[in-house]
């Protein structure tokens, strides 16, 4: 843990909804220093021009390394492997990254060439500390590299790590609901408008990236399973929702998972319970997860609901909740 | 079959969603003739003043059975509970009837009882025709009492049918996402725009009523499985998905997977095989299931996505598919 | 008038929201045939697998004249200032033409220079009759090119007709609120669902080209006035409202308003006039427009409020209405 | 201006949207304690149940009067009438009330029974000061009875009042798009979510209530004109933007009214200038009022396009806003 006054954070790749939002944050953060703010395609143009409500009064420069590592820590918001290579550039500088791509999250390196391709900086994986903060807490404190949690697994592990711990899940279905912002600010004939008002869409059926993201943090925790996942896409801005279909590996009945839960979850700030399914409207634009599980006994199986905003618990309210924790701030400040 | 030049057709409980969409079919249809609308709530208003676009210029009257009992057939779209009554003296009149409600569903009257409670008429029961055409067209064609199926079941057994057939189904969830016209027209905390809005909420968890109607059909066509159902509420109007994780009871491949589809829908006018997940915006306003089926074999599911138009093969314009089968009309007559 | 037992239709630009509902409604014509559909960027593909629900089974080829000339007639929709060339071939090889761009329907080739730039064909312009069907009946009947109206002055000039012919219109104010289908296809940072989803924006202020379209067609019903005209893009599909300020010439009431509106509309097929002020779902899916007029007594002014689907009365639907004059049809034939 | 270390603060009415969120920003207000939430419908519920998001833990209670008077202040959300019997027992016993309805908004007793029917407390009008901070922020300070704005006054004024000053309203219509949220919590046929969806729809059309607040305003500030307004609903939940449709009584240039708008509002720190028109998504879950003006030269007309949150500055961001300033606390604490 470092201790620094009023430390400096520049947010690599402001433009897009996460990296815009992680720059908000880290702008109202009663701590934290907004320093820079950065894109490629929108360079020259205020951030409160692209993003008014967000107001940050600060324009959008081209990424400098000279100028722009110069701060105690960055946000860096890149796509998939554009990514590592930077953030590389800025550890060897020794600027703290939290990383929101998925470039740093899957531990092993043949896993992450099978679903995104070949890593551009491999040696740096061990690096990482995986930014779901509520399992890995304790490492976060010390990280000076961490690789942000993808949404869906944020939500997903966050639902069934109190399962994967007791060795409850058998088999496990997680059907996933999310808004058009996780699709990203690109326009695209799916992110049209027309293409998602009423509409309902499954989308990287058997083989969306998150996948193997989910299986190695539920491992993790104990339960060895090959998760079936599937998104689907539904008219709404930001939310998430995942449903946990688990079969259980031996028998539980109501008052077992209840305790599981309560006994995970207590003391934790950013996990709600409810006895009733959450809806996404429940978190929107909070570092919530809000979580029920129920025991349906006439089909033997585990529901478990959980729902967060995909761009703040899911995306860049995380990441200040972890960059919290790397400068020994209250976890909470600024997101609460 | 009956043949009839025009046969006139009451609905009943025209002034819901479903109703009115019923009554506008009828009063389009080439053949039916719309002879009366009826409604408790609403008698006294214009059609086209509580739904312009349907265009239907009929008034609504409180039901009068001496008057609207003169007619060949009957639709009626009554709450469940409240339906077994009327169509009960509607048959002994020798009306025929298409029963939008539940009530003469499910064909074991335990079954019925436990889910919804006693049953009014339950020597009326074996009467019934299940009015899910595609699997009963032959029966429905001589039939003089339909109970057409609830909305959920209409996507999901489309979509397993093959599957059931097979021998295939091990075990299987359904996760299903559904507009808010499925709720009705009543205005509740619930249907409220604001509470509907950029959300998204699972609801009846494990213990949805449209459960055990789905059981009760793949039973019938061999699967002998205890379904996990949950609907989830999203933010649009009309459109259903299921989205159906199927664990195999014995191995299988794409190709078969594909085949069980092809053979099982190639003739079906209102089936349609997709390659891609279908979404709901691609059947709104049709008679249309559109269905994809693909085989996980990283995880070992077999994954159906089946999309509807709750209020259109989900409901009322099924109810017409299965009037032109009881009237020797061509099946598609209406709704193409 | 010209009297064809079945005539061809080819669809140019059915790749797109406008066009390819032309194409639809075309296809289950009773009377018209689909003889072809054309698409620059989509040509090869299925329009059944772009726009699944219109379940129009052909594929979009590239435009060829030597084959797509040889049609009765042809729906162009193109964008504007691309559409007149092709239209003018079209003309030369004697296909009738139903014009969905603005290349047309500026009488004055200097108002047209003025909104849009150079016209490619100006000796065509006299050629061509403004489609809308109710002020135009009796020339569009023999019309070979007809310049299909802009949605906004459809509604608008249907709205207010009524007060132009009666000399009631002093000044007028139209505050329209479109659906995001009007704005087309493309993928941009404005048809984004995350730029549109709970927002309204205003555009085109003080400058939209539909402007001089409805001062033309005031004119030409005796109300020479500059209008005032600002849209406004609302979070839905299809649909279109215009709510016109009139501060009358003289001094009018009540009684007059409706007598007006009633004269004016009483034997129109496809105009309502409806006692509470519409709204867009009112005539989603069709060819009307409904409208309402009102006294605000206290302010002096008459209001006026009109409704239309843009897709459909606004632009494809009517498209139709004036085939079927061009061709001898019933009015309403295949759009009722 | 009263000097209290950290004043408590009741919410009246606290389970509609209004109070609700009036609650919430008590509750995160670093120097307000919430000190009691009251409810007639909902007491005993936790207002984190109903609404989740919110995050304020404290339950629903009915009102009474011996415990509830025990503050320093009193946020009263109750409907119309209902307001001014409390406030009038309130502020006998020396609580200091922001009143959330219209019955203190209008100075002049008939035009209050005009519209809303008798006055329950006649006597009490002329000790509300008008709560539009931006216009009575000196009276504000020391006021004991607030009346706070209703949100298309807020909206309305704001855009207006440079214009109003210069003596340069001639004549103006106010056409005005609003979110659900404005219509408040109650289920009813006009806020389900299949009647709101997909449409926009007119209302109170001439006849809003909101009007002679908007009159009175003007009027204040110069401009003696009966407004033109009518509100539509649009499917979205918060937000709200005013289209200012101002025919000058005199000549004016965009250099001018840029002059004006920019002296109006260059140090206020809610309202923003914008060159480009805003959307209600630039002032979501803010205490903004965005505004932008222009000179339409060809029809000879001033446009001004003001957007707000309807819940936010249109109602309960705005009620803290003033209660900051009646307790010496800087204006934007608790709500920037």
């Amino acid at each position: 843990m470092l201790s620094v006054p009023s430390p400096s954070v520049a947010v690599l790749g402001a433009s897009g909804f996460a990296g815009a939002l992680a720059a908000q944050l880290v702008w109202r953060h009663p701590t934290f220093e907004l320093a820079a703010v950065t894109s490629r395609s929108d360079a020259g143009r205020r951030l409160d021009d692209l993003y008014p409500r967000h107001r940050v009064p600060l324009t959008l420069e081209e990424l400098d390394l000279d100028r722009h590592a110069e701060v105690d820590a960055a946000v860096v918001a890149y796509p998939h492997g554009a990514s590592a290579q930077v953030v590389s550039e800025l550890v060897a500088r020794e600027v703290r990254v939290v990383d929101l791509s998925a470039d740093f999250r899957l531990r092993d390196p043949d896993v992450y060439e099978h679903w995104y391709g070949d890593h551009p900086v491999p040696d740096l994986i061990d690096r990482a500390v995986y930014g779901l903060t509520e399992l890995y807490r304790d490492e976060l404190a010390g990280a000076d590299l961490v690789a942000n949690p993808g949404c869906f697994p944020t939500a997903a592990v966050l639902s069934l790590a109190p399962l994967a711990r007791a060795g409850l899940i058998g088999d496990v279905v997680i059907d996933a609901k999310t808004g058009v912002s996780g699709a990203g600010r690109a326009a695209t004939e799916k992110t049209h408008f027309v293409a998602v008002d009423e509409n309902v869409v499954p989308y990287g059926v058997a083989g969306h990236r998150h996948t193997p993201e989910i299986d190695q943090e539920l491992a993790a925790l104990g339960a060895a399973v090959t998760t079936t996942f599937v998104p689907h896409l539904v008219p709404l801005d930001q939310g998430e929702l995942v449903s946990c279909y688990v079969t259980p590996a031996r028998e539980t009945d109501e008052p077992e998972l209840r305790a599981l839960y309560d006994d995970a979850y207590a003391g934790e700030p950013f996990v709600e319970l409810a006895d009733r399914p959450p809806g996404v409207r429940d978190v929107r634009d909070t570092n919530l997860c809000r979580i029920s599980v129920h025991h349906d006994t006439r089909a033997g199986k585990i529901l478990v609901f959980g729902a967060t905003d995909n761009l703040w618990k899911g995306t860049s309210s995380q990441a200040v909740q972890n960059l919290n924790l790397m400068f020994g701030r209250p976890e909470g400040e600024g997101i609460s």
